[in-house]
């Protein structure tokens, strides 16, 4: 099978999610009240709008760094790859439910951010499934060092790892959920996949 | 005419009408209730958004698997593939559809199954007759044994005859009837299309 | 420039476009009236989807033909291209709009019409001006005899005639012009481009 | 990393940003008015959806030359490439409160033109970012004489100066902020960016 059709659907779906994020920025002259005030009012959507976009934004950086690598495509990586876009595809739905309990009374937004952490977690395992199987199966363009392959699961497993917990933070204090959030993510801005060349 | 933009489009479709089911993913706080009770209420949906979902996923992969064995396209095959596509866009509303009256009282209840079910049939459809057309009209890589295209057939033909089997069943008990589904789209899961090598 | 992108991105926008069509398609247990009413209350919405999903599709089956000739893109051509893509985005709202008001008043009914033509008559003027533009600048893989030229110029012209023709129709009897319409889309269905050999 | 993926992602977005922008086009049969009333209040709508669709046409017509030039991406191009993209993401949400609040009061309709204004800002920087790297880190196909770079440059730093100076034109005449939109439009229409022969 061509890796060419799984990395053109999955540049769909991520350009679809990452796009639908939009829908949730509302403001309407009849709202009864100001547009500076409702700005206001909404900064969480704005915010939750840039922090996603940039998770679906690493993510995609991440799949075409990882697949550049891939020689060769099997059934189960299409599945496990088809795993990661549909927790992908739930972001617009996670953020927008963030945004709306941010600001809501205890249980309420505590449910809100689980809700959140667990479609990152449900990314960095999948993400994780997809790796291992293409170092097991030897999918990969180059043979791995043994170290170094290691060293790419264990800095995957840093995200499965700390997701839930930067998750339970958010059950106390969603801000600083949303701080290691972005900490997280600017770990993964950096390359943390196998390089092209050893 | 190149398979390339074919396959292209298709996918672009795919990607949007997968990604467009988390716009049935709801919950507000202004709803007047708790938002653990809205997503307890609203389990259909969630339901529905994971089945649907690895429905078009399977129907990406096997829509791959088949399209990377032709040689050719003709200006038949380009309609029947619309379609195919015609009955995927579909699913958002049909899945919506059966989320919205799962718990609905008999005829509605009913009704939705049926729609549900006309999707299912419609895909299964399309794609028998984009086989039968490759099949017909050599328009594969390599030539199939006569054996070997009856069992492609009929192994299509499983879904085309037990898609309205499980509807039936789904009349009487509709969580009968997803689990059927589940089990035909396992199935799929599977490979069923001929393979590129002999 | 590559004529690689401008189908990459021509198939996006039309696979967006036809797709978000079914967001017209609605059902919904808090209408106040059981589902088999409300679908039949709705039936312009499905005739609609239906026709608009072949207007599209139609479209972008002549635009792979098409463009599956062209040798050379250059400025103008992408921006005549763009044009074609604006009217085929209106083309959910005129849809929907048509759709709503098809069985209303007089004057809102024929109004609906109208703006539905125009979104038609849009396409086959965009779609004429790339096809001359293609012709005059020599842009066409093999150079076409005049009278083959001719021929494809006059088999467009067609619709840019004929499609505001039923629309005037469209104004007395909706219902004749969508028939018209379908009888002009099965035209377009049969190859009207000039083709790849002589 | 190859450049294929980069171009097919930020086709995708802009083929999705682009087509949302219908999502703004209503008109309703249960609006208690005319259709022709209802398309004569919201001409604003009509006329964002054009300067809008057209904004991003040219911004992708420019993103195809850029990157036809382009024979090498690295991790940072695809980052200030994610920023561009975000801002063009907003655009449907820019241009939807615009249109709302173009016939609003003094303060309402003043913050939607500054808001309309970051995002076309916000591209503009995004995309002499982008310039700036390609020319600074030689990843062109071929080495631009430096006088040819800073016209580049310059040409671009236009747009980036009289964006907010448009927008600062809107603060008190709306109407003439938008004619001077369409004129910096109209200038980038022709090609800006640095041509593939010397």
């Amino acid at each position: 099978m061509s890796k060419g059709r799984l990395g053109a659907f999955s540049d769909g779906v991520l350009a679809v999610a990452i796009t639908l994020l939009v829908l949730d920025l509302h403001a309407s002259s009849e709202a009864g009240t100001s547009l500076a005030h409702q700005l206001k009012r909404e900064w969480p959507s704005f915010a939750a709008f840039a922090v996603s976009f940039f998770v679906i934004g690493v993510i995609w950086v991440n799949h075409h760094a990882l697949f550049a690598l891939v020689d060769d495509v099997d059934r189960t990586l299409m599945f496990f790859n088809m795993l990661l876009l549909m927790w992908v595809t739930t972001i617009p739905f996670t953020t927008a439910t963030l945004a709306d309990y941010l600001q809501a009374d205890g249980a309420d937004s505590r449910l809100a951010v689980a809700i959140y952490g667990v479609s990152w977690e449900g990314m960095a395992v999948s993400f994780t499934l997809i790796l291992r199987h293409l170092l097991r199966h030897g999918l990969l363009r180059r043979r791995l060092e043994k170290g170094e392959a290691q060293t790419a699961l264990r800095r995957f497993g840093v995200g499965v790892a700390l997701f839930p917990a930067a998750t339970l933070v958010g059950l106390i204090s969603p801000v600083a959920m949303l701080v290691m959030y972005a900490a997280l993510n600017a770990f993964y801005i950096r390359e943390q996949t196998p390089t092209a060349s050893a």
